[in-house]
């Protein structure tokens, strides 16, 4: 190991140095390369609300380096104890119901309260796709603009628990950097919904009026989720319908088992484009937080998303170990054809596999 | 091992032979003793129609003694190849629908079409209530009395897991003994209903007529389960609304998406009581069965629970053995605090757990 290498492929010297690459800016260029991130700055920015420092962060937290990944541990370790301090809003609809527009009108008139405002997406396709849904940020230009407002496009990841952690990590450091309310946007597609719902404090549904849109487009469950539906799009010729709408959702939630909370949903119609029914919108937000503060309800829920998180991550863990090892994926196969052929039972075959 | 026993509290003669313990009746009940259960003579009783051995197999099935359950996995595994001929039908409700007076009238019309019919039960609650759903086979008369019938309370079991395991051995068990229908009824508590969604070929919703059934006591999920519907005690006054409901029904079940198997969900009515439209629930059944043989996914859908069950059973083993395990229980405890005090994340807790 300690042999001295000769070889007539090193190079020892004989680079003629150019002009570009003067001996000043080779110093600069190592200089920079050796820069490593450093994590305490990092933090102190981050609590300083320097969005810069902020982004960098979401970068480490989104990279599947190892090495920027334990930067990350360690950021949001020196985080944590500024963060929990925002509300936690998730919103979700299908597409077409105006979830952009509304999430602008709506982070513009939270930041008009002079609340600062960070938009997350959940978005388990853009693997897929390789798209995002915040991705073209145009779609929300009022609020890109606006210095209270910091909007993240979605990680992506290969699995939704992998998107979810990224997320929630996200979620940790926009609080340390003063973010008074974080936004996360779901597209609706597989469990974005139930994701996004484990991770916030307050659960909105958007949904147009319309007839079969009541029972069709939504996937049961969500609306066992929402604390408010907002029917969107009430203008114009279509307000009579909202309004509608309105009674009939009112009158399907009252049929619904009372929630833990205590919180009975609520549903009312806005209009995201006219910039009508946002403020009854803040003011439903603002009652739940009070009501679920006075019945320590608020704080019990992050508790138990927060075990449920803990718990749900290490059974992921536990199922890719098992099953990506290459023995048990090979023996698997071999196991369900012989079911398939009625060798053996679904139970002693788990059971041979679990004793390899 | 072999040192030869010398003891006050041993007793080698002197005991009166009683005219009822004679010589010969200690000999028998030696034998009797002795004579272990053979699993050969059983699974070959057992494809033989024999009940007796059908039910000393079930009980295997169902002991928690390690011996046993070695045994009832030979049995099995011998049974086998003769299984799988059944059409297994789930049966489902809230209570007062009248499950039992059904499943009667629906198991007496069956042996009278010349089939013979097993009824078993999954009941997660019976764990707990040490009760039995099926417990009191009074409630079914003229079906236990019937020969071509076979009635077998539910397994009780400390997981719905455990349960669900026995259950479907118990089916394959029921199969070999030539049952050609076996009908699983279950009480709708819990995640029972999706249980036995997933070891049956086609589940059966029974539902009431009237205000309000159709939104509550009903849980969400299990009408998209459903193969079919049937408004049970359409009988005198309540014919007019049972008709109504299944108007409501139909219309409903046609916003649903279509089903894999390319199944149109039926509604009907029926009344077990007075032994009407049974025979229209069994043609729609008939129906299924031919449509689904046809287009393939009578097996497929066999196939993808075996694939189900054998990975079920892994994971929750999995989970079991890990949160188990006394140091794991004890640090759990401990990260939870740690995550409540904003000390650590969810994500570094699980990984810390995880590397123990």
């Amino acid at each position: 190991m300690k042999k001295s290498k000769k070889s007539a492929l090193q190079e020892t010297g004989g680079i003629s140095i150019s002009e570009i690459t003067s001996t000043n800016s080779i110093e600069k260029l190592k200089k920079k390369r050796n820069a490593k991130i450093d994590t305490e700055s990092l933090i102190t920015s981050i609590l300083n609300k320097d969005i810069t420092a902020l982004s960098r962060a979401i970068t480490l937290v989104e990279s599947k380096n190892p090495k920027h990944l334990k930067k990350a541990n360690i950021i949001i370790k020196g985080c944590l104890p500024h963060a929990n301090k925002s509300i936690r809003i998730g919103i979700t609809g299908v597409p077409g119901v105006g979830k952009s527009t509304f999430i602008e009108t709506f982070g513009k008139y939270l930041t008009n309260l002079g609340k600062r405002v960070a938009v997350l997406a959940i978005d388990p396709s853009s693997s897929i796709t390789k798209g995002s849904i915040l991705g073209d940020k145009t779609r929300m230009e009022a609020l890109v603009q606006d210095e209270n407002a910091y909007i993240r496009p979605s990680a992506s990841g290969d699995t939704l628990g992998g998107v979810a952690r990224k997320t929630r990590e996200t979620i940790t450091l926009c609080e340390s950097a003063g973010f008074d309310v974080i936004i996360i946007e779901t597209v609706g597609v597989g469990q974005s919904e139930t994701t996004v719902h484990s991770m916030v404090d307050f659960f909105l549904l958007l949904k147009l009026a319309g007839a079969g849109d009541e029972l069709q487009g939504i996937k049961r469950g969500i609306i066992e989720m929402a604390d408010a539906i907002a029917i969107n799009k009430a203008d114009g010729d279509n307000l009579k319908a909202a309004n509608l709408a309105k009674t009939e959702f009112t009158r399907a939630l009252h049929l619904y088992p009372a929630k833990d909370s205590n919180w009975q949903p609520k549903v009312t119609i806005c209009s995201a484009v006219e910039n009508n029914g946002i403020d009854t919108i803040w003011g439903i937000i603002s009652d739940y937080i009070e009501t679920t503060t006075k019945n320590k309800h608020f704080s019990v829920k992050r508790n138990e998303q927060n075990k449920y998180w803990l718990i749900q991550t290490i059974e992921e863990k536990l199922k890719s170990n098992f099953f990506n090892q290459s023995k048990i994926k090979c023996e698997l196969k071999k196991q369900l054809e012989l079911i398939e052929n009625n060798k053996t039972t679904p139970f002693a075959a788990a059971d041979f596999l679990l004793n390899l």
